[in-house]
């Protein structure tokens, strides 16, 4: 099952899309005792309730209609640092990794965890700004993310997948030079619009977590390309590791971290630039377009 | 002014505290019109709404029923890294410090940005929560922390006292195996209960942020003594730098960071045990205390 946001008129509606992705019903008609935001929805999914199957065409869904998936997660979205093999020697090699003092230790022994607030979430098909200050060394780091559903504390390895909603592609849009400025990567990380996520969230039956591959084009020309088996830290030992710490909620996100072929991996690095456009999709979800705007920072701070 | 949450049966109410912290007034008779949750207050009165003077002699406020006074911050507590001179030093000289390769760099070039979620908030009485494989080396941080009132984004320097709200006191426990095991440090430091805070916010026109004294005690004995004149980024440098990055939100809380005298910065590092009892302090403002407890990680597991 395929749960989407989409634009209707000046808000939005939560809507059930149909496999080809070219129909959706609103979910406030196919179950008007649901809630109808995606995070109180998740956790009514996970906690027993049901979506009727839906009955008859539906509305015409058109790309454009769709926003972010989940706009409001309940805390910031968790994002996973170096967690594949190939990526963690890149970023250990290319100057900018403030977690790594030597080649011994590119690849991590635990899971690195950051954050990025709801604030940075952005549409399937946002621009992604370029602030002055902002813009020297914008990266792209196309990922699969993981969407929580029945929430738990301490939860062990081997029931760790009961606890998956499903799934989406974000991009963990960077400035790295923030990043290795700050130490923690949440300034180079966190910035407004730098997480566009999308085009909905597949449920988790549809997928095999261990199996999927991860794409990331600039200009039409390919950067990443990787399946989630060459995770360091897969999907259940992140949730050991995270709800360890923390009881996980309904409707957070686990960003998994991203494959090889980012920007810094190049020799001379290769930043995003005004015009840009950067693509990462995921067989089986699907995929997210997004173009890099200068954006007037003057702008901004009237409007703050 | 003093804005507290005071329990209220199984419920809470948002009141104002008068100056002796001994009577309150609820908001909701106050101001019946204005939002009755923290982050809502904060927003409203940061955009030209006012709280009529109380009358009456109001309720009696036991300490007792005071619960954190922003359990629902829009978006992860932000706090900062190593942001006093001595403290800088110590942790770099702790061996627990991922974000220093060298004695050289002990003392930051720029803010060390990290988060806390909501979940991690606690009141200022509640029992820090000795967790088995979270409880080895558990560490305290008083702290003076920062409300954002008007929110905006690319803030200077010059303005951005004009975006205080207020202040109160927030213990940063740390536990500093994760701290550093994880390089990131969100799953050291954002541990459920990890964040007691309180005992109520002060406006920021009844305080001095250059001139508070921040301390903390651990059964009595004086652990930390310092005034926030020592940060290294003051309050000013720490709004225009995040905000940079992202708009900040009326209710955002900035933990400024802890001063010299954590458990890590003495040989051997002292961690907390159960039943120790921390509090922490800050003239103007007030204390929060609380107990190290230890509690059974599969009673948590069962309530998952």
């Amino acid at each position: 099952m395929k749960l989407a946001m989409v634009k209707s008129g000046a808000g939005s509606r939560l809507v059930r899309v149909d496999d080809s992705g070219r129909r959706f019903w609103p979910i406030e008609s196919l179950a008007p005792g649901l809630p109808r935001d995606m995070a109180g929805l998740i956790a009514a999914l996970s906690s027993g309730a049901t979506l009727p199957q839906p009955e008859g065409t539906g509305e015409a869904l058109d790309e454009s209609m769709l926003l972010a998936p989940l706009l409001n997660p309940p805390r910031n979205i968790f994002c996973v640092g170096k967690n594949y093999h190939a990526h963690a020697r890149e970023f250990a090699g290319s100057g900018y990794d403030s977690s790594s003092t030597s080649a011994a230790d590119a690849i991590p022994k635990a899971p690195i965890i950051f954050t990025k607030p709801f604030t940075s979430v952005s549409g399937p098909w946002d621009d992604i700004p370029l602030v002055p200050g902002l813009d020297a060394e914008v990266d792209y780091e196309a990922e699969l993310a993981v969407v929580i559903g029945r929430g738990g504390r301490a939860i062990p390895k081997e029931r760790a997948m009961e606890h998956v909603f499903g799934y989406t592609v974000v991009n963990d849009v960077t400035a790295r030079d923030l990043q290795g400025k700050h130490k923690q990567w949440l300034l180079g990380k966190g910035i407004d619009g730098f997480c566009p996520m999308g085009p909905w969230i597949v449920t988790a039956d549809e997928l095999d977590a261990q199996a999927m591959r991860v794409t990331c084009t600039v200009n039409g020309e390919k950067r990443q390309d990787a399946v989630t088996a060459d995770l360091i830290f897969d999907i259940p030992t992140l949730i050991e590791t995270i709800s360890l710490s923390m009881a996980l909620l309904p409707g957070d996100v686990i960003a998994t971290g991203t494959p090889e072929g980012v920007g810094i991996g190049f020799k001379p690095p290769r930043f995003l630039r005004d015009g840009d456009v950067v693509e990462c999709a995921i067989e089986g979800i699907g995929r997210i377009r997004n173009t890099l705007r200068k954006v007037d920072l003057a702008a901004l701070n009237r409007a703050g």
